[in-house]
């Protein structure tokens, strides 16, 4: 194993709500390591040493930064870039700082500029609900939830591999994603839905207030259908805003969609109607196919020169095949210019389509035996 | 009470699938009346003996109506209008038709220039998947359930009345509405959502297919939005049709708005945005309002000149006015020309209300006394 990682990783958490909480606790008691924490609320961080999610409270963010490895930024979105640049500012050239934002290309730019964006790893957590507090943390919180992680070109590979290591200990799923391509997904997945509800439950209410003071009952599919309606407006203002043009982008899509689908209803076909409800059906079908196999995990050993973005180009390429690495270490060379890296893949099939990839990269790749 | 209710209404169902087989079930074990049952599927009506929804089975619509006093047609909605002509055709002149399918006011539209169409009264349960069979069949399916009556101003208040009496006495809550406006309300609330559902989950499988092999998970907000996607694409491409104009209508103002919102996001004014979650959040909030007190019944008793629609009438009106009905009677003069109706009415002040909405139609409403 490499050598920083001999020493447990000393975690900060700057912003303790319900996901810095959680960090929090994870990392004490499932991890064992000692957890320092910030918020601009001092009652947050109060309460969180209380909840057992915290060893020390800072009273400023340098102060949290100062002897950490691992560094999460857990502000609201529209707060990030500024946090994450006084935590590079803070930490050590040994410490790799992320964040737990819900969109990824505007901070990755943003921190592109700065000094020490080698050491800033973007992360996306897909658990808890934004608007609750640190009351609700719980140990749990990521497990099995994916966390993507956006690293570039720039990013080092052996801060990329610890925080794989403690997202990994601390229960969540790691999957390293071009930043766009994560906030084109999220877009289309986690922010259209929210706009859907909006819309369906304005033009909704709009409708029934023309009928008179009578309301009528509404169903389980309005409910469902607009359960994210509204939800928390400064979070949310912040999301939209820092994904807008993929967000318009995708509302435009539906936009057009729904054109298409007004004249094909009031054309009346019913064969034509029918054959578009049965390609929604087949295209949500495609959207939930889950790929939770729990297939044994087979070891990848690729040899590697030891140089920037290595392992974030692997795991990038993994991460586009639709393949998940469960687990990595890095083995640096003697001679700190070359090195190895273990990649564990559930399953047989999926890790000779990764060995494929990362040979296709121009990396050797160690003949796979399946382990037990 | 008038005098077909004093013995207990014998009832055919046509089409025995999960509401035809809950009708059954409700009305032979809550009401304790014998049922007929007829089915183009003949397996439908042997299982739905063996479930004891049915007394007994007629091998045709006029066997099954022959006896009946209330017949309820329960087939997809294309198929309605010849199944209601034909029940009426084989009814006597003291039976009521009615319906379950989803869509009102073709229906209504389509029966009007039969000359039974005094006899007939569309009905809407909001209870049931259409996709389900009689295998699925609860007594219980009805229990607390909004059932939309919509009576027309030829429609027979005592046969209005007796349907009433059925509904409320197999556990729904019948209340009558006007057929286009119960199918402009259900186009919002109801046929709007599967469309937007549809459309989310083909934008969203498009979007992602771009991104090469691998599925992005998918979080509960695009579950729940799109649970309904690709719904029973027979039936839905029925219900479609069959509200053209007012879902086609639904869909433009859902499309113009998110042209709208598609430009605040571009535009990213953060403080406009949140506003505009501000709005969606109480849209939301006055949709789900639900009215469901338990408040004391009060009776209102009301003299009305014994003529055609005078019961629709009121019963539209207080629709109108958001005053459910819980119960009903009719009490005809003797000399058939006049009568008084006793409204039951959940509350003080909605009785109240309902006593200045009656008032306002002209007829004489005796002064409200609590019921205990």
């Amino acid at each position: 194993m490499p050598g920083q990682t001999d020493n447990p990783p000393r975690i900060a958490v700057l912003g303790v709500g319900l996901i810095g909480g959680s960090i929090g606790l994870a990392a004490r008691h499932r991890l064992g390591v000692p957890v320092t924490g910030w918020d601009p609320e001092s009652a947050n961080v109060g309460r969180a040493v209380e909840l057992g999610a915290l060893d020390e409270v800072a009273d400023s963010v340098a102060a949290a930064c100062g002897g950490a490895d691992v560094v999460f930024c857990a502000a609201p979105v529209a707060a990030l870039p500024g946090l994450v640049a006084s935590a590079l500012e803070a930490t050590g050239p040994a410490a790799v700082v992320t964040d737990v934002g819900s969109t990824k290309h505007a901070l990755v730019a943003a921190t592109s500029a700065l000094r020490d964006s080698d050491r800033f790893i973007g992360g996306h957590p897909l658990a808890g609900a934004e608007t609750a507090g640190v009351e609700g943390s719980r140990q749990e919180l990521f497990e099995g939830a994916r966390w993507y992680l956006t690293p570039t070109e720039r990013s080092q590979g052996v801060l990329f591999d610890r925080l794989h290591g403690v997202l990994a200990g601390i229960g969540a799923r790691p999957m390293a994603i071009d930043a766009e391509v994560h906030d084109r997904e999220m877009a289309a997945i986690s922010h259209l839905p929210h706009v859907l509800a909006n819309a369906l439950a304005s033009v909704a209410a709009r409708s029934v207030r023309g009928e008179g003071e009578r309301r009528p009952e509404v169903g389980r599919s309005f409910r469902d259908a607009t359960r994210v309606a509204g939800a928390n407006p400064a979070i949310w203002a912040d999301i939209f805003s820092s994904n807008a043009e993929a967000v318009a982008a995708e509302i435009d899509e539906v936009a057009a969609l729904l054109g298409e689908a007004s004249k094909l209803i009031r054309e009346g076909d019913r064969g034509r109607i029918a054959a578009w409800q049965e390609a929604a059906r087949e295209d949500r079908r495609t959207m939930l196919e889950a790929d939770l196999t729990a297939a044994p995990l087979v070891e990848l050993r690729v040899a590697v020169e030891n140089r920037p973005g290595t392992v974030a180009e692997i795991a990038l390429a993994l991460g586009r095949a639709g393949v998940n690495i469960e687990d990595m270490s890095l083995f640096p060379a003697a001679d700190r210019r070359t090195g190895a890296i273990s990649l564990w893949i559930a399953g047989l099939d999926e890790a000779r389509q990764a060995a494929e990839v990362v040979a296709g990269l121009g990396h050797e790749v160690a003949p796979i035996a399946e382990a037990g």
